[in-house]
C-alpha cells in the first residue's frame, strides 16, 4: 500500500490546446500499480479552465476547494464547490472553469488507468 | 452528467462485523451510470474503524478531513491525514482508524463498480 500528500506530488502545467491556467497532478498512477483507476488533481487558477471537448472515457470527480462550474454539451453550466462530486459520462461534451477571482479551484478527476 | 453534494448523499451504518462507529455513502454509484468505478465515502467517528481484512479488489482512497491511520498486514501503521492519497492493492490485508478523540475522519474509498 501506498501513502503519500498530494502536497508531494509532482505539478505540471496542462499544455493542451484549449486549457488556460491549468495544473496537472496524478496521486495515483499508472507507475503506482494502480490496478484500474487512475486519480489526477487538476488546479485551475483564477481565470483558468479546461478544455470544452469529449472523449470516450468518463470523469468522476470530487471538489477538495474551492467554486467553479462545469459546462456541458449545450453550454448550460452547473456550479461546482467543496464536497460536491460530479460524473461526466463517456462522449459528454465538458469542460471546467474557475469562477472565483482569488482562489484557486481544486478538483479529484478520476479516469480509466489508460487514459491518465 | 451529474453534479452533488455530498451533504445530499444518504448515509447509512456499516453492518458489517468489525466495523466499529463507520458510516457509509455512494456519491458516485452503479446507480448513477457510473462506467467503471464507484466512489464511495466513509466517515469514522472517534473512535472508529473498518474491518481488518481483505479482498481481492483495490482501494483508492483520499482524505477529505480528519485524522487516521492505515493498518497493513503486518499491523504496522501509515498515518491518514487531510489532503493524502493512499492506494490499497488487492489482497492486501488493511484497516482505517481514526485517531481523533473529538474530529470525524472522512475519506473517498473507490472501487470497481461492482463491489461499490
Amino acid at each position: 500500500m501506498i501513502v503519500k500528500s498530494l502536497l508531494d506530488v509532482q505539478r505540471e502545467k496542462v499544455s493542451m490546446d484549449g486549457a488556460e491556467k491549468a495544473f496537472k497532478q496524478i496521486p495515483i498512477s499508472k507507475e503506482d500499480g494502480t490496478p484500474n483507476y487512475s486519480m489526477r488533481v487538476f488546479t485551475l487558477k483564477s481565470g483558468g479552465y479546461t478544455p470544452y471537448h469529449q472523449h470516450d472515457y468518463e470523469h468522476v470527480n470530487y471538489i477538495i476547494s474551492g467554486n467553479g462550474e462545469l459546462v456541458d454539451e449545450t453550454g448550460n453550466k452547473k456550479t461546482l464547490k467543496e464536497g460536491d462530486f460530479a460524473l461526466v459520462m463517456p462522449n459528454e461534451k465538458h469542460q471546467y472553469r474557475n469562477t472565483s477571482d482569488s482562489e484557486d479551484f481544486v478538483m479529484i478527476c478520476g479516469v480509466p488507468k489508460s487514459f491518465e
